[in-house]
């Protein structure tokens, strides 16, 4: 059996009890840190709360060598995979998963807290009203900014929409909103420039920030350690206004 | 202090060790379970497991009688309270926490895996393809249905999107199937009729049934127990395809 298993938001501490008996029950356990942000999560930290050795993969282990190096040991032994966050997110697990079921393996999905669902409590947005997403990536090909984080922002707010804007692993919230800026530079119009936007550091740990304000000013806040993630809210409802201002610290004229 | 803790999907082993760790060190536990569904929750096996008296909220206890029943406690005592999913998505919280702020007391959220981010892992589908979300309720005043979810629905497939239906606490897949395609009936189109849709039923727990099908066929599926919901899916990539078909038994069709 193949078993999925995410370690959630931040650290060591954010899996479920349904997790840990998994991780406990398994003969191997193994981990993949690249699809989602490493956060506070260590192997060895890992490895001591959960009294398992876990062996660490590579993209290519996953990607390439998947039939050798994971699902071999998953026709006769309980293997777990850990990753960020909740499991089964990245299209690589899916694509893995399908592959074990190709093979005869039983596989097994156990949920963890998800950023997805967390900037909503995190600044008080309401969870329904939230749009599609999409990641904010550097610049490709000597310069060439990808759209589709603005464009995406854009459709959504035209429906009063809010947007999740996951950033690429190493990015900051100033890098992404000097991007996004870019884009609407290039496009005209002041949609980004005046909407007010929140940042999220560490969702998840104990002392997450949750700052909200206008572009300019949110790109000189100093929001600490990654990750990172930004929101674009749409149409508020007064009590998400209420709650920006008094838990993002909003300005009072949102 | 007031710490709002999330206990997942399904029973007393969805939370987090985080969770947990805010529950032993906690003065008084409270728990409501009237904005989202029971599942496999009882007081019973939480307090057996968490090791800590629990005591049960009703919803006027927290909208009508929040400073007496719960925030003075919270000014200095350190107080929990439980609530299916992700912690802090319903409204009530949030408006409770902002009450919290205004009385000077510091608050705090624990997260949980919750059934936003849980739908994708649990069919195969992207993430960041799902749009705005929405809720089948009952009709009410003697049969007026609501149109807000089936338009959810007609906005994201114009868009490509999948749409997330939450069913009221109550509701089984087959009842929400029949008030959507009521709708439809009355709106003219097949845009439902033609379009596989997969229920979910009991996500999180150790047999959750995921199953892909077009509605007729779909609401003579027998789903078992409660909690349902509802994902109709936009345009399908090849490998959402592929996972629909070998995670959800959708015809070879679709």
């Amino acid at each position: 059996m193949l078993t999925f298993v995410g370690l959630g938001l931040y650290d060591e501490r954010d899996i479920t009890l349904k997790g840990l008996d998994a991780i406990k029950a398994a003969d191997t356990v193994f981990a993949e840190f690249y699809t989602s942000p490493l956060g506070g999560k260590t192997i060895p930290a890992l490895e001591a709360l959960y009294g398992k050795p876990i062996v660490l993969l590579e993209r290519s282990d996953i990607e390439e060598h998947a039939d050798e190096r994971i699902l071999k040991h998953a026709r006769d032994q309980d293997v777990v995979l850990l990753s960020g966050g909740d499991a089964m997110i990245a299209t690589t697990h899916v694509d893995l998963r399908l592959r074990a079921i190709d093979g005869g393996i039983k596989t097994r999905v156990i949920h963890a807290p998800s950023i997805a669902s967390a900037v909503a409590g995190l600044c008080g947005l309401q969870n329904y009203k939230f749009g599609k997403s999409a990641t904010v990536t550097p610049p490709y090909n000597e310069g060439i900014i990808s759209e589709v984080p603005y464009t995406t922002i854009r459709t959504n707010k035209e429906r009063g929409l809010h947007t999740l804007l996951y950033l690429d692993l190493t990015m900051r919230i100033a890098d992404a909103l000097e991007l996004l800026e870019a884009v609407e530079e290039t496009r005209g119009g002041a949609l980004l420039k005046t909407s007010v936007c929140i940042g999220i550091a560490r969702a998840g740990s104990a002392e997450p920030v949750v700052k909200a304000d206008y572009p300019a000013a949110l790109k000189r806040y100093e929001f600490g350690a990654l990750p990172h993630v930004l929101v674009i809210p749409g149409e508020l409802h007064f009590l998400e206004r209420e709650a920006l201002i008094k838990i993002a610290q909003a300005p009072e004229d949102i």
